[in-house]
């Protein structure tokens, strides 16, 4: 029952947030404070986000012990760095760089929306983010989480099974007393699997104006909302 | 210097919150509520408090792999249980009793001046709590945390070094940057140690009115204040 539902906990890249953009204008601005030529940072964006599941999937699949995402953004930063003419710049400037993703900014209706659901549910991320950027996050976009886990606090990276688990067991809740909120289908195919509730939420520019994919639910969820106010609404908030 | 700090983590029980008072009042209710007879719900509050060191101490040694501070509080229970009456009580009756740890009332500032803090500060906990009752107590008493840490994210208690330093790490920062702040000098003590800053608030009523400990600072801390507001007006809030 929906009503059992006593904390959703978030992806949050591309769902609360709209990194594509963000990273764009970011690493634009810091390209032109450094003296690099104009590139398409909008592709540097994509490029550097491509890296970061075959980056995590080393972790799941046992290649590399648990390493926060910092790193391995850091790690996939100096891969696309001479692409974009960033490989000469100090070390100093490119950890710089890679802190683009503490400040990512909320999708428009993000604040309001958690906010509103604050007032009934616990409210948490269940990113694959470490646990810095999200309270850096949060501290620069306002971001009113009541509690931080994901990736850092369950030591693996979603979509395997025991992060799910492990997000409700350190909460003291059965699986059907949370649902996983998230813009991406696979995200709540994994949580229902292991007896999650399932929000979805459209976020249909989190690729931009050509996106093609989670469009639509692909399964019938338990919630299917079009923003984070309208999911607070029918959330009876 | 103490204009570096960016975070400031906090001790919880005794430090934010009331446990002693707390626990007496709802364990007496709970006691009227199930026809228990009248017993002292203060000195049951401090027999079940007595346990909470030597049941973590068997983790810090290695006896015990780590076990959440509900699963602790629960066994404790199941100790002095028969000295006030409850030995008879059905197993769901105690678990439910066992939960007054995550309604503990806070001290009359700790809600103001955290907020206060909040506004330049990255707050969080460094609690023996696990991060439900962090987050329960949070929920109910309206304590506006960034981010819950401690020993269910660390894996391991207070005062083992290792906590301290871990905090720092997954917050992203160096430990002259993050202020311990506990009413308790024993914990700045080992927060020194690692190299954090360090606050002391007095609480003088935590064990009652007849406190004889920590009344004051045992060492010349960081910073020292009455209360939560007073601190928040220290560090420039």
């Amino acid at each position: 029952m929906i009503s059992d539902v006593k904390a959703l906990i978030f992806d949050v890249f591309g769902t609360v947030v709209d990194w594509r953009t963000s990273v764009a204008r970011m690493s634009r601005e810091f390209a032109k404070s450094h003296g690099i030529p104009e590139a398409d940072w909008v592709q540097f964006a994509c490029d550097w986000r491509d890296l970061y599941q075959p980056a995590m999937e080393k972790v799941r699949s046992g290649g590399l012990p648990f390493t926060k995402l910092d790193t391995l953004h850091r790690m996939n930063l100096d891969i696309i760095a001479k692409k974009y003419g960033l490989s000469n710049l100090p070390e100093e400037a490119l950890d710089e760089l890679n802190l683009v993703w503490h400040r990512l900014s909320p999708w428009p209706d993000s604040v309001e929306g958690l906010t509103m659901l604050k007032s009934r549910f616990i409210i948490g991320t269940h990113s694959n983010g470490n646990i810095a950027l999200m309270v850096n996050m949060a501290k620069n976009a306002g971001l009113p989480w009541d509690v931080i886990l994901g990736a850092e606090v369950v030591r693996q990276y979603k979509p395997i099974p025991e992060t799910y688990d492990r997000c409700c067991d350190v909460l003291g809740l059965a699986p059907e007393q949370v649902m996983m909120t998230a813009a991406h289908n696979t995200d709540l195919v994994a949580a229902r699997a292991r007896g999650l509730k399932t929000g979805f939420v459209t976020r249909a520019n989190e690729y931009g104006p050509d996106q093609t994919t989670n469009l639509k639910p692909s399964e019938k969820w338990d919630m299917v909302a079009t923003d984070f106010i309208d999911l607070a609404r029918k959330m009876g908030c």
